[in-house]
């Protein structure tokens, strides 16, 4: 598949089709339109069909998607139809929630080692996979052995940097960061960040 | 203004620009670019161009954007140039993490009230505001009184459509919803996930 011809725009809306049908997996529906998933994410019918277009051919005029079968080949595309083990580093409360949290379950990810500078935090065991926190001196050497290529960055604004190089440098090619600093990694690496602030000031234009 | 021909969607993208627009202020940068703001952001530099001509002129051909002029317009047209007080439901990891946040600070919001149900959390202490945690029967009372038209929720999945339908009977026009699931809220009131998953799944498709 020439994926150079898909516009990062279009792969960046596919998960938020995906969450979409998973929440109507899980109310036990069968069949959607465009029109319905535009309807419940604000995104025109135009706009989805075009975007699935680059994909395949997932519905019929007039009889729309069969909503099991495009989640699952938006699972594929997106290659979360696997497991993706994660680094996590920063094991404050940010980092604790973000090992707590329960749903990576069944969406292709899994903290599989988490990383703190406090020695305090050091050797405590945290998580859904009840991970033991190591010093961040091993960050390097775990990535590589365990081959790691997704990492999660929950530290403060000033650590975040020298983590994200050491993750590259160690084999990481795609960061969650959570601190609030954009942080500069080398090209063919991938960084998406999770920012509170973003998605409470595209609702505050629509109030009085 | 008619709001009502601004599409959605455009409105998600402030947020980004305007955050990109931040950080090239933190840089002391003065003139950008469509171009380069669309190269930092992975957009187009002709959906930029498109997306703030809705509001105006904002550059000419040529000699690109006055960075702080471009930065103060869009936190007008977003209306962060003033301060949201917002409430936090969940004072657990996650709401403490929030809580803590130094993002928000100068983007214009302000945690002011934080509620749990947990006896052994409630009167604590917490975050950059040290706000008091109070119990969770008097979010309704508190949200009236204070005229709170902003709320974070930061519960387990199964507390978060109650919270939610609490926020709104008693005036919330804007949810931030970090629980794991979709909530149901009357038209006119606005929801932002904010959903770890769609981060990380919209660079798996990249991986090898």
């Amino acid at each position: 598949m020439a994926k150079r011809s898909i516009p990062d725009i279009v792969i960046g809306r596919l998960p938020v089709y995906l969450r979409a049908l998973g929440f109507l997996v899980a109310e036990g529906r069968q069949i959607t339109s465009s029109q319905e998933l535009g309807d419940r994410l604000g995104i025109s019918s135009a706009q989805i069909r075009k975007d699935l277009s680059h994909f395949g051919e997932f519905g019929k005029q007039g009889t729309g998607y069969d909503i099991q079968y495009l989640h699952d080949q938006l699972r594929q595309i997106l290659k979360v139809d696997r497991m993706w083990e994660a680094a996590l580093v920063g094991a404050g409360n940010l980092g604790k929630a973000i090992a707590d949290y329960g749903g990576f379950a069944g969406k292709g990810f899994n903290i599989v080692a988490i990383f703190d500078n406090d020695p305090a935090k050091i050797g405590a065991v945290m998580g859904v996979n009840q991970v033991k926190v190591q010093s961040v001196s091993e960050l390097a050497a775990t990535i590589h052995a365990r081959n790691l290529i997704v990492g999660v960055i929950a530290t403060p604004a000033t650590d975040a940097q020298a983590i994200a190089r050491t993750m590259v440098d160690s084999g990481v090619r795609a960061i969650l960061n959570y601190a609030p600093i954009t942080i500069t990694v080398p090209t063919g690496v991938r960084v998406q960040y999770i920012d509170p602030v973003v998605g409470l000031q595209r609702m505050t234009y629509y109030l009085p």
